[in-house]
């Protein structure tokens, strides 16, 4: 057998994915639109070896929870039975960013999973196979195949093999900027999981959610194809604000943000005033990712930084999708 | 022609007004239920004389601006109209409260307006009729003919005369404390009038509102009821997150909230995690109302003086209706 490291890129949902139209398969109910995002990775190395009882899991240099390793266990279960192979693994995983605190941890994790996992395992994956198996790990996760603008198709099959993320090639290469203010190091209270199986089951706005979820995707599709920023930047707050209103009327009601997170918000609501064209989204946490043109990006910053409780910000740029850093047999 | 004086009290939804069947009626297109607050309150004189050529109307000892008087000449139409007479109005009317901050002064403004402007007319009206009139010059008016908690009824009729608010005869007497959290005495950017028009032409979500209203007025009435504080509370959250989540799934999304105001939200949810019972409603503004029980008021008090950005607190019970304080010939 052979080991092999993968880096994968995190990525922000521009048009919002929430809810599963299958939990098993990790299949979502809607598609979505995202970026990759060039700051923020996951690199992570896969051994499979005979010689190990059971699967391994290091997070950050430290052995992971019981939780996460059975995740990433039966992750790999998936690969082991499309190599035809029963060993077990070492996996070493280690972010560049904080865990958790909703910046997309599991989208670059099981997209570096895949990568890597799929090659120690001796197949070599088209990036749809591998968008598909990341899909597996984490929803999110299958868009990180991906670099730049990307697509994540909701699908139609039971199997969901077509529930898989594509490039969006028209928007390739688009300078656009992302600032991404933190305002909590804390791991959210609920998960992205948990969250969109409560919005399925108790939000009366859920099938209008999913019903006009088309209607975004490809309003989004075109403003990208025109390069047109201010409807990308519009889209992009509709689709986030849509989708933290669908959690929010939850029973009980999920509140992602917190003071400072509401602070941005209006922070960027009022550079628009000012003629600054910044936009913010949101995933299901409290960091607000900005995006600006590059030319506006210093005055975000600055506007950004003023704000009591903003720990620090990142500022990044369209990633590329992932890829090997190394392999040996 | 008489001079007349009256006195209304502010009043809050639980389970939330939001939308018009129609706009020129002010005709609701979800019934609602609320409380009448004790410390907030609008006085109002009105003076009929066939001396003055105009309305005139004063605000806080200061001449209303033209777009009030308007609204106040309009409603004063009303009241001429069916008093069969056609002299003009010198009005009086002090808040002992801010104004149009999201503490629905223009409830106790157009309650008490209504009493005032009647009896000063002529009219000897039932509170039933009383309501439909404050109806027509502010939708949450019509709750604040009465006291303690009261029902709105959205009405089926299109001239309106059913689409009138009564009180909750099961609910009187409940003695429950509402510790309102002010967190900024400015005037909000999007009031409640253009705010519901916005969900009402943009929110893929209002359907589905307006079709769930009933289910949550019937809930609020059954737990109004049997005096069960814990459900009163769940659904007056629920109510409340409902609404807003609607305000920012419209196009552009409505941010009532300030940073300040989010932070409550989550200190009201840390208290019940330590087994106090306090439940937060917010209406089209950035102040919260914090219901408890009075044993607990005094815990939720210190709890919510100490998040920085919190002004000040009003803590207050249910209230009267409208009434009169003087009238003369």
């Amino acid at each position: 057998m052979a080991q092999a490291t993968a880096r994968a890129h995190s990525n922000i949902a521009l048009i919002k994915y929430w809810g599963k139209r299958d939990s098993s398969l990790n299949l979502p109910a809607v598609g979505s639109i995202s970026v990759t995002l060039d700051a923020l990775h996951t690199t992570t190395s896969v051994h499979f070896s005979s010689e190990w009882p059971t699967d391994r899991v290091e997070l950050n240099q430290a052995p992971a929870d019981e939780k996460t390793t059975q995740r990433v266990s039966r992750f790999l279960d998936i690969i082991r039975q499309n190599a035809h192979i029963d060993e077990r693994a070492l996996v070493s995983s280690a972010n560049n960013f904080p865990t958790a605190a909703g910046l997309a941890s599991s989208a670059s994790a099981f997209a570096a999973l895949s990568l890597a996992a799929s090659t120690a395992a001796g197949l070599s994956a088209s990036p749809a196979q591998l968008s598909e198996w990341a899909r597996r790990g984490s929803g999110s996760a299958a868009r990180s195949i991906f670099g730049g603008f990307v697509e994540m198709h909701k699908g139609q099959r039971a199997d969901g093999r077509d529930a898989i993320a594509e490039p969006l090639a028209a928007a390739d290469f688009w300078d656009v900027r992302i600032v991404i203010a933190i305002t909590s190091e804390q791991a959210k209270q609920t998960g992205s999981t948990g969250g969109m199986e409560q919005s399925k089951n108790s939000s009366v706005y859920y099938p209008a959610w999913v019903d006009t979820a088309e209607e975004d995707l490809s309003a989004m599709r075109n403003a990208l194809l025109q390069k047109d920023f201010t409807r990308v930047g519009e889209l992009s707050e509709y689709s986030c604000l849509k989708m933290h209103a669908l959690a929010l009327s939850g029973q009980p009601g999920l509140l992602y943000w917190n003071g400072v997170t509401m602070d941005v918000m209006h922070a960027v609501r009022n550079l628009r005033r000012q003629g600054i064209e910044a936009y913010f989204t949101i995933d299901a946490g409290p960091q607000v990712k900005v995006l600006c043109l590059p030319e506006h990006q210093n005055t975000v910053e600055e506007a950004l930084q003023q704000i009591p409780g903003v720990l620090r910000l990142i500022t990044t740029r369209p990633g590329t999708g992932a890829h090997l850093l190394g392999e040996k047999a």
